[in-house]
């Protein structure tokens, strides 16, 4: 029988893509908007190249590698040379001491987490995660059957709420799932935030004699503005399991290429990698293409150039800021997250979209009332939004 | 907590790696045995290179393609050009009707098989397979959380046993997975079993009033022996999902790349395929390679030069046969699937390793007293591998 499982997961439909859709199909389509007047703020997809070292290494691969080994069956927990080499580079750049046995090769953050959650969850345990987060953290939870709970937004600053993270953090939560810098506030948690976060559960643990997991989901930490490094999560806390895609780092999300990265001082890095292994089994999925994990791995140290999010970031910030928006000044990734001019964040989308600003209510990431600005785009592009925008405030709002 | 379930998966050793690795470390570290005097037959690795058409595109795309599209998110089914290609090809080589709505683009036939049995069974649903079966069959079912039972093999042909199988036809069974070419045994299904079992299914489907899905694994359709042409399963049977991969007839088994096509005669089969996106989410994995899977579309029509499984199979089957072993003559794959030549196949296998012979008991396939030779592998030492089996059965079975 067909699983009524997955057929009425198809009932949920992104709320993102319909955006979108709506843009292409209506207003282009019917004629009321130029497609140069479309400005699609609604996806989070890279709009830099990748680095040309990048596809220079698979070239040489194609050319030069034994075929065997280039297309050949990477052992299920990842080809042992990446590993090392990407142990290597987080120990230079982050003072960690990661050996190849702490890494798990995978399909992106979203392998990451997937994999991250069912190792230290089992069904019916309770994950906490912090609003605003990135919906996909559902299916994930779901996925592991494990019940996502979610503190709501310290939307002052988009740091974490301890107040309210003290009163669910119950016996029955099994993990944290911190996401910094953040999608789609753009928050960088601070030092202090992280070094108060392990305090706070390390005291837990004592308190409920039993271990609590921090799973860092961490693809946009190479994207951090005003010359900042964003702090390496696992530095504070021995039991985080490091969740990161090269997707936003070097622009290719479409090869689905990440890791999983687990502090060997929680003692159990080596057993988490090998249960990533089995998980693995479950899913049907054995690992990352092998050329592409080849490729990655001699590039693991530099990224594509992200200056334009930044710029990008600048403008808006500033452009919005004049308009009477109210936001936080993002500390990285590439998105801004004001609060709407109205109550209902859905309908101030609906009327921004008329002029063709496409635009993500915050509701689809758990905090209502704000939305989402995915500002991965050319920069003209960018500078031309903001009459739009102009002309949305004065002709919707004053 | 740490996952009691994946921790405990790690005690079960895989048989197939532990042969392998007593081989080396044991046999060739001790210095029992010269390197080449160990005939590693255990692990079922492509032996042939990538066609040059493979690597030719994947260069011409990372010098001339756009690098957004070329590494750029694929949709979640797929690339739309590369599900349509895909189509094009079955529907010319084996009179199917499917267009790309129909197909899936998987991580290869186990992301497939994963994704099939999730498509069709709730969780405590049965699902049937025969021996001798792949014995990661297992961890798919479990991991859909589907009870898959055995029905014993055929052992005079490695078809089906029809009347097992009514036995076992129950209305709890939900779905069937049939492997052909088989791996271990070889065995291709001939036009009668299909039909026969088709037959028997819908049959089974009025008696039950519910629908009996067929999930075909067809890794090795492109290995066929003595210039035949694998019965194209879907053909014989309107409710088939066909699970494919290109590890085995490209020898990409590292590029983790392979699709879902299910009969459009279903009725359902965009549905099926829709659902395929949902459960992806779940599992966090959203696609294979972009770049694999654009590269793939394009020479999905060729294969490898495939020609030395067959010189393989017949100077093994002839020089076993001479030998004295009993085993059925496969119509493909590159398995080998002898009678050992004592009841406990493990101990002809532990026997068989002190001569360089790594081979697999049966008993991991579901198929005691038989064992399994992954005979690719260059012709050379298939050939000197004879000297070693004569050496075996003189001194051990005479």
């Amino acid at each position: 029988m067909i699983s009524e499982t997955y057929k009425a997961m198809l009932a949920g439909k992104s709320v993102i893509r319909e955006m979108s859709e709506y843009a292409q199909n209506v207003l282009v389509g019917g004629g009321l908007l130029r497609p140069e007047d479309v400005f699609d703020f609604s996806l989070g997809n890279p709009s830099v190249p990748v680095p040309q070292a990048f596809n220079r290494r698979i070239e040489e691969l194609c050319e030069n590698g034994d075929p065997m080994l280039v297309h050949g069956y990477s052992p299920s927990l990842g080809i042992p040379s990446v590993r090392q080499k990407i142990a290597d580079s987080l120990n230079r750049r982050f003072g960690m001491h990661y050996t190849r046995e702490d890494l798990f090769m995978t399909s992106g953050a979203a392998g990451a987490l997937a994999h991250a959650i069912r190792l230290v969850t089992s069904p019916g345990d309770e994950i906490l995660t912090f609003a605003p987060y990135f919906p996909e953290y559902g299916p994930y939870a779901a996925g592991a059957g494990a019940r996502l709970r979610v503190v709501p937004a310290d939307t002052r600053d988009f740091q974490i709420r301890f107040d309210a993270l003290e009163q669910m953090l119950t016996p029955r939560v099994q993990a944290l799932l911190i996401n910094t810098p953040n999608n789609p506030s753009g928050a960088l948690y601070s030092e202090d935030t992280l070094a108060r976060l392990a305090s706070l559960l390390l005291e837990k643990e004592r308190a409920f004699g039993h271990e609590i997991w921090l799973i860092s989901d961490e693809p946009y930490r190479e994207i951090v503005f005003d010359g900042k490094t964003a702090p390496y999560v696992s530095r504070f806390y021995p039991r985080t399991i490091s969740c990161y895609s090269f997707s936003k780092s070097l622009s290719v999300p479409g090869e689905r290429i990440g890791y999983v990265a687990v502090n060997p001082e929680s003692g159990v890095s080596g057993l988490l990698v090998n249960m990533c292994g089995q998980i693995s089994r479950g899913i049907g999925h054995n690992c990352p293409s092998s050329i592409i994990q080849l490729a990655v791995a001699d590039v693991c140290d530099s990224t594509a150039d992200l200056s334009v999010y930044e710029k990008n970031m600048n403008l808006l910030f500033d452009g919005l800021s004049a308009l009477g928006f109210e936001m936080v000044r993002p500390g990285g990734t590439f998105y801004l997250f004001p609060k709407a001019l109205e109550e209902d964040a859905g309908a101030f989308c609906k009327k921004a979209i008329q002029y063709g600003l496409v635009l993500v209510p915050g509701d689809t990431f758990g905090a209502p009332g704000y939305f989402r600005i995915a500002f991965c785009t050319d920069t003209q592009k960018v500078v031309r939004s903001l009459d739009a925008f102009g002309r949305l405030v004065r002709e919707q709002y004053r």
